[in-house]
C-alpha cells in the first residue's frame, strides 16, 4: 500500500497540518520523522487511544462516525490536562485501500480537528484488521497541567454536561434495540458526537485541584481521582444530571447508566469550595452546564441515594 | 481489560519510564496524558509504525523477537534524523492477555530502548487481532534534523553496514526454507536484530546534507530523497555492501537483494566530496562500516552494473 501518497491525498484538504501557517510545525508528513517546536515556555502532553472493530465501535459503522469519535475520545483526554490541541498522529490499519471510507474518515476527523486547531502531522497506514490508533498531543505550561492526584480533602466534586446517554446509546448504535426515530436521532448523536471539553479544561486549569475526563463511568473513573490523590468521596445520586431523554426513556435504570455507564467524554474536576463562584461563571460564559455531584473526604467511597449494581460498563 | 495495570505491571521492571532519573519526563503512564518537557534548545521528532501480525513479522513469532524488532525499526527513524532517542508509546492490541508473551515483548524493548534511554511514557491497550503501534520521539536541535531534502548535486552516496540480508532471511523466518543451522542462525538474526545507527545519525548530522533509513530497499528510498531534493543519481552496483554469507549463499540474487530488498534498517546519506575524511573518522571511531554507492547527479536515476529486476520488496 502506498502509504505515504494515500493518506497525503486523502487528508490534505482536511486535516493535514499547513506547515506554512503553523510556527510550531516544522516537518509534517513526508520525511522519516515529523518535527515540532514545542511553543517558549510551554510542556508537550499527549495521549494515545486504539479502538478495534467490532470492540471500540459496531462493524460497518459509518466513517464519519468513526472518525469524528475516534479524534474526540483521543482529545478529552487533553482537555483533562487543561491542555490546548495542538496536533495528532494516525496509525490506521484497513482490509482494504477504500477511497470512500478514507474520505468519510477523514472528513469526520476534520470536523472536531480543524475547529480546535489539530492537524495531523504524521502515521502509519498498514492492512490488516480495522484499527486506528490516534496519537493527540497538546501544550500547557509546565505547571499548569491539572493532575489526578491533586484532588483535597473538602474539595466540591463537578461534572460537565450529561451523563448515561451514551450508554444508554450502545444497544441503539449496535442494531439490537429499534426505537422511535426521534430516540434514534438523539442517542446516535449521543454515542457518536461526544464534545471534548477542550476549551472548560483551559479555562479551569488555574482554579481546579484536580480533573478527568469520564470514558469508564463516573463512579470509575473517580475512584482513579481518589486513589492517585489519597483521599476518599461521598458521591450523591440524587444530583446526577441526567437528560430528560434518558429519564423519560429508562427511568429506573437512568441512575445506574450515569454512575456506570462510560463514553460520557465529560469533565470530572474537584475544586475548593471557595473556587465555586468563580466555576460558575467560567461554565456560564461557556454556556456549558456543570454540577456538583459530590464532595473528596478523608476516606472511603460512598454513594448516596444509590443501592444499584456497580459492575460498570462493558464494551459491546 | 485492565489496561493499566497489565502494562504498568509488566513494563515497569524493564522499559517504563522513571520519571525520578528523567528531567524532561514530567509524567509518565497513569494519568490522562504523559507530560514532556523538550529539553532547552531542542525539537521534538517523532515517528510512527504499526506492525500487524502476518504481514510484518509472522504468526506465532518469538514476542522477544517481535518486541525488539518493533522499536528498533522505529528508532531507525530517529537516527535518520540525526536525532536523540528520548522516549516511547505503546499502542498494543492483543487477541488475548498472556503475561508470558507479554513480558517476552517487553523484554525484547528494553533490549534496544534501555541502552539508548529510550523510556515508554503511555499507551493503550486493547483485544483484538495482534497489532502493534509505536511512536518514539527524540530530540535534535530545530536547525539540525537532517531531511530527505538537502541533498546537492556532486554529493557522494553513502550507506552504512550490509545490504539485502534481511530480505534473503524472509522465507527462512516465516519457516518456508530449511537451511543449515549456521545460516539459519545468521540470517535469523539479521532479520530480527537491525542494529539502528543512532549514534551514527547523531555524529553524522553536522556533516551530511540529507539522509533517511533503508526500509523499503536502497533502490526505492534512494528515490524518496531524489524527489524530495529535486535531484537525480547515479549508483554502482559493484560498490553495494554485501555480506559474504549472502555471496556464497545466494551469487546471482545478492546484488538484486541488496538493492530492492528492505528491512535493513541501515542509513543512507549524500554529502559533499570535501567530507569524505570526515565521514571515515566517524565510522571508524564508532567502528562501523560505511560504502559510497554513488553520486548525486543533476537528474534521472541510474543503475551501473545492474539489469535486473526493480520490483522492489513485498511484505510476506
Amino acid at each position: 500500500m502506498k502509504e505515504f501518497e494515500l493518506i497525503q491525498n486523502i487528508f490534505q484538504a482536511s486535516v493535514m497540518a499547513n506547515t506554512q501557517e503553523r510556527g510550531d510545525i516544522l516537518l509534517g508528513i513526508g520525511d522519516d520523522c515529523a518535527q515540532i517546536q514545542v511553543p517558549q515556555g510551554q510542556s508537550l502532553v499527549f495521549s494515545m487511544d486504539t479502538l478495534v472493530e467490532g470492540r471500540h465501535f459496531p462493524f460497518d459503522a459509518d466513517p464519519v462516525d468513526i472518525g469524528y469519535r475516534a479524534v474526540a475520545t483521543c482529545v478529552s483526554d487533553l482537555a483533562a490536562m487543561g491542555a490546548k490541541p495542538a496536533f495528532f498522529t494516525l496509525g490506521l490499519t484497513i482490509p482494504e485501500s477504500d477511497p470512500q471510507w478514507l474520505a468519510g474518515l477523514a472528513q469526520g476527523m476534520a470536523e472536531l480537528a480543524e475547529p480546535i486547531g489539530l492537524a495531523l502531522v504524521g502515521g502509519d497506514t498498514t492492512k490488516g484488521p480495522l484499527t486506528i490508533t490516534l496519537q493527540v498531543h497538546g501544550y500547557v505550561e509546565s505547571d499548569m497541567a491539572v493532575l489526578r492526584s491533586g484532588a483535597k480533602i473538602g474539595d466540591d466534586i463537578y461534572v460537565t454536561g450529561l451523563l448515561g446517554d451514551a450508554a444508554a446509546a450502545v444497544p441503539i448504535v449496535t442494531g439490537e434495540l429499534q426505537v422511535s426515530s426521534e430516540r434514534f436521532d438523539y442517542f446516535y448523536d449521543r454515542y457518536w458526537r461526544p464534545k471534548p471539553r477542550v476549551i472548560l479544561g483551559m479555562a479551569l486549569k488555574r482554579v481546579v485541584h484536580s480533573m478527568m475526563d469520564i470514558s469508564d463511568g463516573l463512579a470509575q473513573d473517580v475512584q482513579h481521582i481518589l486513589k492517585a490523590s489519597g483521599v476518599g468521596a461521598n458521591l450523591d445520586a440524587s444530583s446526577l444530571p441526567i437528560s430528560s431523554e434518558l429519564m423519560k426513556w429508562q427511568p429506573e435504570s437512568a441512575v445506574t447508566l450515569a454512575l456506570t455507564g462510560g463514553d460520557d467524554y465529560e469533565l470530572c474536576f474537584t475544586a475548593s469550595k471557595e473556587q465555586a463562584a468563580e466555576i460558575a461563571l467560567i461554565t456560564q460564559t461557556l454556556s456549558l452546564s456543570c454540577t456538583k455531584v459530590g464532595e473528596i473526604v478523608e476516606e472511603g467511597f460512598c454513594i448516596q441515594g444509590y443501592n444499584g449494581d456497580m459492575s460498570g460498563w462493558q464494551h459491546f
